[in-house]
């Protein structure tokens, strides 16, 4: 069989994404606050969570409007939780992806209501008026985002981050914290591409279970890189988390059995995908690949 | 016609609203975010936005649980909406209906993360899984919602205001400012409403228009509310926005004048409700009476 090529399926893809996104983020919206939401979403970012999106749905044969949509929808509710971390009360980042980020470039106020009417225009995006998308998948994305943004998901995890800082945290406090800040949008990706489709209840669950894995393990590499990576690399401060005295997998389980635990998660999606009955999941595999072995 | 008991109808609409919003905004939600959730949303506010959902539903003769959902979704949307703007880099309160903001008693990171996962929770209230509330509702009520809340809607007022602080407004842009700011989201509640029944379009254009011009009328009567009521009446500080230098409908037509528009919005609304063909608005026109007529 021939390899897959990532890089192609991906480059084809995030054209999409990108156009869509520049499309729906209309610079139109009063008083700079269009600027603002387009500097935060356009131009930047790998853009993990829509390719996850668009590889689940592409699994299941979902319906390609519904994905895209829902591609973007992840992507804005992650661009409204980096305006919102990196403003002063929280991370106070000055910078990202190596320019101003969205607080010092328009004001903490602006950046305030960039984020909500990022996170508002997520939500539009996947309940369009028409029957290109049937009102039962329109509901599903809606509840499975608004489930993995809110407190049981991202911002609950983001509340246990604030609450973490300085402290020792056990290895299963710190996986509950990852699980929520960042496992639940990366999982939650994966499960609104399903959802896109007619995905039968045991690919479905599949799926959940390798969103869960790489979800997790995209949060060990990262603390991983953290240590490993210098910052030109990485695109941002290294050593950050140590410095913060943010508790990682790192400090905790020490660099090679992190490094093992993200090999062991990697299996584990691969087993869940094997398992899952789905014909095509090289572009999901890929993904996975990507996510563990990336070095920024 | 026995004269309508607003007051009883509102305090039997309100328990249900009390203890949905209760049950829903669980105090578990991680790292005490549950909490300062919970402080922002119960026991405060008149609750006018659920009041006109419920209205509205009734007099379609909507379907109970999701104009129920919509209607703590909509107070959901207000309350993380005071809870942001009340944060130093926007309005800097720390005093609303008597207590202390939410940023003052829990932090400011924890207040931006509250609001954000009340954002989420108002959408997520709108789509529960089974099929008490069709599909179609569920994805109309969240259309509705998204536009109130987003950049067309609240969001975009807010950065018209903040960008209009000090500025000479005409009328125009004063109206297409509150149009936004609060119109957007009381128009918003009273079309959820009826997108809980099969309002046919007759009626859902006039409770359009009715929406439309109590929105506009409860702002009018708090420009007029901010210079002639004491704050103790008032239960925020009164003067505040001639104090800030805030244009207003008072400040750019004068008091009389702003009473007469008032008085004239109210009439719209009754018009629309005479057009609208149905049967029972009683309640929407006791509610646009006290949006009028109110004195705090």
């Amino acid at each position: 069989m021939q390899a897959f090529d990532l890089g192609g399926w991906s480059t084809q893809r995030l054209a999409h994404v990108e156009e869509a996104l520049s499309q729906w983020v209309v610079a139109d919206a009063p008083a700079g606050l269009g600027e603002s939401m387009r500097y935060a979403v356009l131009d930047g970012g790998k853009r993990l969570r829509p390719l996850l999106v668009l590889a689940a749905s592409e699994a299941v044969d979902g319906n390609a409007q519904a994905a895209l949509r829902a591609a973007c929808a992840v992507e804005l509710i992650h661009a409204y939780s980096l305006v919102h971390d990196d403003m002063p009360c929280m991370d106070n980042d000055v910078l990202r992806r190596g320019k101003p980020t969205v607080h010092v470039k328009f004001g903490e106020a602006a950046a305030l209501l960039a984020g909500d009417a990022l996170q508002a225009l997520a939500f539009e995006l996947l309940v369009p008026e028409g029957d290109a998308i049937p009102a039962a998948t329109q509901a599903t994305l809606c509840r499975l985002l608004a489930r993995a943004a809110g407190s049981a998901g991202m911002a609950g995890g983001q509340a246990i981050d604030l609450a973490s800082v300085g402290r020792a945290l056990t290895e299963d406090e710190l996986r509950g914290m990852h699980r929520l800040k960042t496992g639940a949008l990366l999982q939650g990706s994966v499960m609104m591409g399903a959802a896109c489709g007619q995905a039968g209840a045991v690919a479905s669950a599949a799926l959940e279970r390798y969103g869960a894995a790489i979800g997790l393990a995209f949060q060990v590499v990262d603390d991983i890189l953290d240590v490993t990576a210098d910052s030109a690399t990485l695109g941002k401060t290294a050593g950050k988390d140590a410095a913060q005295d943010k508790p990682t997998y790192v400090s905790l389980l020490g660099l090679a059995p992190s490094r093992a635990h993200a090999q062991a998660l990697y299996a584990q999606a691969m087993d869940a995908l094997d398992a899952s009955g789905l014909s095509d999941t090289r572009a999901l595999r890929a993904l996975a690949d990507m996510v563990v072995n990336r070095n920024n």
